[in-house]
């Protein structure tokens, strides 16, 4: 059993997924393809309805693309297919013919996209227009890969994609889909910080690009979600034009944002412990789990009252399950759910039964409370609130413990050469040639600016060139 | 607006699915691939909804695959690639590298579940397990593609895998899947006949298939659903073994069973009728549509009562949607919403806003009702069960109808040749050499056999060699 915080992450976080049954890695034929396993796919797509449910509240309608684009659609926007061509799988045979045409595996879909919105959108009536998709896509990944977080198999890429008659609509558009994904990671307790990315690390295409980044136990940042401004490149390539109101013909504005899988990585590499995971009650398969614990001669009794207990709290929705198998030690069993963080545990023997109670359990803080039958059903509750408001207080926590402002670059440079990391936050004049030679002498990449004017520190001087510091960057260890 | 019984069928559901916006086809590059829109997306949505939720029930659990299968995977069982290689698409290349091994976009899953279950099942206790996952498939086809029903992007596939300690827990498997579809389609409204089909057209690597078939409008057999004995040859290929209660060590027995978006294209033909979709009420994205009818001058009045009904329908869980767009009569209103085959529309003007009414119309008898405000609800709800009944008879009347006993070789050939299309039974005595040479004579191809013994009608003599007649040989044109 590794540990989860420091040098040991990977290895927790591969023996955690693996225990808990979560995504079988690392042993099919091909890199980078993983296997969603039953109790994996639930989390999967319980933390996918919350993010259908944000998206489909603010007016964003869910389609499906196809999967395959031809290499002549993939390469209409320059920008773009420079972006990607070292990534993109490509088919070349169907049966034992060559292809005439080669076709991609979708590594993102504005292509498609844009040339269906040419033959769908006429007029600025129809806009905006928000859609979505669920899919999977493809990367040629040629660097390490890892479960959930750089994978050649995207599975769960939700990818959202909107136009506009106006860029200052497209602009609110992505102060909108900033907002969604603040929303959808603080329900998954998630902790982040948003920032501008520069412009060299901007999607191939795009005017610019926002990120969303959460630091793991290892302290280096994952980049969790993406939001971008398209303008009208993609809808100059693939001429989707409208007709405005004053009857002028103009092409329209779009702007693109996506999740994948590693925001699952980052729920359970940032919630859990050094037991296994910790699963925030929204998204948990199994609310509850109930350990029975007798010897024979008390066994009817105690089942029996399991039962009652079990139908209770069935009939107020909970999703139970009853460990009952007869070759495991309770010891074991606890060990077990706890590994596969179910968030609440009612160990229920002889002394429950004969006095009407039960004894909870909560997997975040292993706390132990008798609880008469009455109070359970509010009991459960409380605890439930609690757990979730605990985990998303530790997720913030961290992340603020370990990001840093220093004006400096030889102190800078001094922490990072004892070993110190996290989110490093340096003033900076905004020119590129200081951003990448940031990156350079510090061995840490750039991850952007606050988007927000009031995080932007004090006023101190660009680190590298002593120029007006306008604003400040932010840079870790990535995945 | 094409006709949709008869030579036109294929026109109409074109025309359908493009006008009701459910699937956009045939104006992508690559053939045989479509866009399901958000209308269509709903549809296929709440449809899997209803198989998710049977297989659920049954104890099958929702996982994902790898798209991507190594040549030497899909090789390793033999029957299966040789059913498979002509259709398989082809990855050669990441990027600009040429890779090591070919890899195919899965043309279906048992191969890759069976390398894991060889590494997930260790003990005949775990047995049976019941997997199953929604997902893209792909085959290359190279006959004529058509939306839906054959296309070279499988979008909707949806593939159960079971494994089992013995063949008789395998063929109880089989009569649960044939089951599970059994309600589904029923569910659904769709009419089908289940058959055993013959051992030239099973499945690469089975030791049985089990088909549903249903006849389109143009009165040819649409395969919709289809059950496989796999026995255990994909678990000798794979290794995949279990101690058995007895200590030994066996085989696992598998099944796999499957049904894709040809079950859409099913609901859609034939639910449907001239003026467009007609939705099942359990499947429509819409439950009713409210066209307000004014003139300027009652305006509020008629809006203010509409919205009263409209707040009164929405808190008893309908999706509503109110057409107040100002543009369009309500001729083009109750058009547009009986192309996208809502089941219920409610017409409110000043007469019935002045008598606390609303008139309502079934979009499949399409008979007007006024109902007084406090029968709405019940009224509505009658309605929808009369909708469900009414399709679901006339799906059955419709292939009832068009099933034909003919015991006569000769009486069989005249009614074909004078044009006569539907499901043909004749007796047959078994053998593949009379069945294979019934195709050739009558044109049609086989569907099989009943599985219901006492569908096997009369005693008579195989039709073609006049041996004694052991069962009854199902024949029709096909997709």
């Amino acid at each position: 059993m590794p540990t989860r915080i420091g040098e040991k992450f990977s290895e927790w976080f591969e023996w955690v997924i693996e225990e808990a049954e979560v995504y079988d890695y690392g042993r099919y034929p091909v890199k980078g393809c993983g296997v969603w396993r039953p109790y994996g796919f639930k989390i999967r797509w319980n933390v996918l309805k919350i993010i259908r449910k944000l998206l489909e509240e603010t007016g964003h309608e869910e389609i499906l693309l196809p999967l395959l684009i031809p290499r002549s659609v993939l390469e209409k926007e320059k920008e773009h297919i420079r972006g990607f061509e070292e990534e993109v799988y490509w088919v070349t045979h169907g049966g034992s013919d060559e292809l005439d045409v080669k076709l991609a595996l979708r590594p993102t879909s504005e292509t498609i996209l844009s040339l269906y919105e040419a033959l769908w959108i006429k007029s600025y009536k129809q806009l905006p227009k928000k859609y979505f998709q669920i899919c999977s896509i493809f990367r040629y990944e040629t660097k390490a890969t890892k479960p959930m977080i750089r994978v050649r198999e995207v599975t769960t890429f939700k990818e959202a994609h909107t136009a506009h008659a106006s860029f200052e609509d497209a602009e609110r558009q992505i102060a909108e889909a900033v907002e969604i994904y603040r929303k959808f990671f603080n329900e998954l307790g998630i902790s982040f910080i948003i920032s501008k990315r520069p412009d060299w690390d901007k999607f191939a295409g795009a005017l610019y690009t926002i990120a969303f980044d959460t630091l793991l136990p290892d302290k280096r940042a994952l980049q969790i979600g993406t939001v971008h401004l398209l303008g009208q490149s993609f809808t100059k390539a693939f001429e989707v034009r409208v007709q405005l109101k004053d009857e002028t013909l103009d092409y329209v504005w779009q702007t693109s944002y996506g999740i994948s899988e590693r925001v699952i990585a980052a729920l359970i590499s940032i919630h859990g412990d050094d037991r296994g995971l910790m699963l925030p009650p929204n998204v948990a398969p199994i609310d509850i789990v109930i350990v029975p614990i007798y010897s024979v001669e008390v066994k009817r009794n105690v089942m029996e009252y399991v039962d009652n207990i079990h139908k209770m709290l069935v009939d107020h929705g909970y999703n139970i399950v009853v460990d009952d198998r007869e070759d495991y030690s309770p010891g074991y069993k606890f060990f077990y759910w706890e590994i596969r963080g179910v968030p609440i545990r009612l160990d229920i023997g002889l002394r429950e039964a004969s006095s009407n109670t039960v004894t909870m359990v909560r997997r975040d803080t292993r706390e132990k409370l008798e609880i008469p039958i009455d109070k359970m059903v509010s009991s459960i509750e409380n605890a439930r609130s609690s757990i979730m408001e605990n985990l998303r207080a530790r997720a913030w926590k961290w992340i603020n413990d370990n990001i840093l402002y220093v004006k400096d670059m030889d102190e800078a440079l001094k922490m990072v050469n004892n070993g110190w990391r996290g989110i490093l936050q340096v003033p900076w004049c905004g020119r590129a040639k200081c951003g990448l030679e940031m990156e350079d002498k510090i061995g840490f990449r750039t991850l952007g600016s606050p988007i927000d004017e009031d995080e932007v520190i004090g006023n101190h001087k660009c680190v590298l060139c002593g120029g007006e510091g306008k604003t400040i960057m932010r840079l870790a260890k990535t995945y």
